[in-house]
């Protein structure tokens, strides 16, 4: 039965609701940033951009890089934008607009994300980089949909244990990234970590301003969480929902990271572009 | 103790970290916009606009309409954005940004927002406005914070139990706007009731598109619930958080939402453009 028209929303011209992209828009190589002017930092090391467009937060750039045909998308902030994006992404490769039926034969995106990231390990200072071996939930975003598959259910009860997890908030979740893309993008200069993904910014992120956060230890506690040799190194709002639904959808991601804060130490970067450039050429450097 | 730089970040020109705003550049009456494309629809019949700032997703506009100062202001989608806009329009009124510290007198702020939304009752057609008495977050991301306080424990027990909600997701709760702002931007015209927010477009709202979703019934059962004579009248990504935000941290909000799709019949509206004009025109109208 075909998708309807409140479900799988296209825009006049044919292009897809939010991203305004067509399927002949995109590479089958995607970049994400958060902020959509990081687009043309990484695309201005492009050989050539033959296609642009924007709406809302939602800025993409396609072209070619090393004869590889690669889009820059900047997704916006948070867990509920990546819901759009790679949902929107998918049904640009594997949604038939005519027929607004699934294709039968499926295409998988290589999706690597550039964001920036605070620290909470005193060891992994502001201005490194960080590959996100694995991610933890601990948004919810993802509990929408069936994810009995892809959760790794040891590690997720001992973090419940160690955090005495409200039963308020959604149950915390953990990912694994594409490990196909985890060779391609390791080297010895990169940290490597269990990245935490919230749904806000202050309180989510343990962050206490004037307002009063359910758990003032939190961010203690994620600091000292360890199972198996993995830590939880990082904070930031999106790898979670990447890794989720790529992995649902049959897509590769890798999340790299710039660790523009410490809140161990709570200094943060004096000068965060700097970083940001040498992980977008990290990044182009292994592609 | 003054607020860590990692907790409250200000730029190098002493604007706060994500809208880039200092604290004259703002008024007491906010207006909220999703899309920063619609911060100039509000804006051009202004008087005078005197200050404008964008950053990533949030564009502010500050000016005058009919000799009161209005700052609108685009927060992106979702309830994450909502978080990191609540959190720094607070501060730029109620922190010092010289000591870092609380300041002794507090502002209140007044917030509408204006936002596009679907309808889940077949009698709420496309192209008509609502205005939200209530709002039932189904996204989690306020129990970050102390929300005790702010709840409605009576019509969210019936909402876990009418929907046999999932106990891996977020608990809801309902969250009451500010009766002040009601009566003032109260008609006949606009339609009332409890508006649903998700943590995202796909899956969270119920929109099967590649993806199996952890509840099919989700949707229909929000359109049978009623409690008191209150049902679910649309669902939407920000009021519950602008909502629970403003009533923890002592600012007035109401959520105003053109309708432009209804989830009931699976249509879509044919013109999105014209009844956020009309919304527009109707929020200056009353305020």
């Amino acid at each position: 039965m075909p998708i309807k028209a409140s479900e799988l929303i296209l825009n006049p011209d044919g292009s897809i609701y939010h991203l305004n992209l067509k399927p002949e828009n995109i590479g089958q190589i995607i970049i994400f940033v958060g902020d959509q002017d990081r687009v043309e930092k990484v695309t201005k090391h492009f050989e050539v951009i033959d296609f642009e467009t924007q709406k809302r937060e939602f800025k993409t750039q396609t072209g070619t890089f090393k004869g590889k045909r690669i889009s820059v998308i900047s997704t916006g902030i948070g867990p509920d934008n990546i819901d759009i994006v790679l949902n929107e992404l998918d049904a640009l490769v594997n949604i038939d607009f005519t027929t607004r039926q699934v294709k039968e034969t499926l295409t998988s995106l290589d999706i690597i994300r550039i964001g920036t990231s605070g620290s909470l390990q005193k060891d992994i200072p502001v201005d490194s980089m960080l590959m996100s071996t694995h991610a933890l939930d601990i948004n919810g975003m993802l509990h929408s949909y069936k994810v009995d598959t892809i959760t790794n259910p040891d590690i997720e009860e001992a973090f419940l244990k160690h955090t005495n997890w409200s039963e308020n908030k959604a149950k915390p979740i953990v990912i694994s990234n594409s490990k196909t893309l985890e060779k391609r993008f390791d080297s010895t200069t990169i940290y490597k970590g269990l990245t935490a993904t919230a749904g806000g910014f202050y309180g989510p992120q343990g962050r206490i301003l004037r307002l009063q956060i359910q758990d003032t230890e939190l961010n203690n506690k994620m600091d000292t969480f360890l199972f198996n040799g993995i830590r939880i190194t990082n904070l930031e709002m999106e790898t979670a929902a990447i890794y989720g639904l790529s992995k649902l959808l049959g897509h590769q991601a890798i999340s790299l990271n710039a660790i523009i804060a410490n809140r161990v130490t709570g200094t943060f970067s004096e000068n965060p572009n700097k970083i940001m450039d040498e992980l977008i050429m990290y990044t182009l450097k292994h592609i």
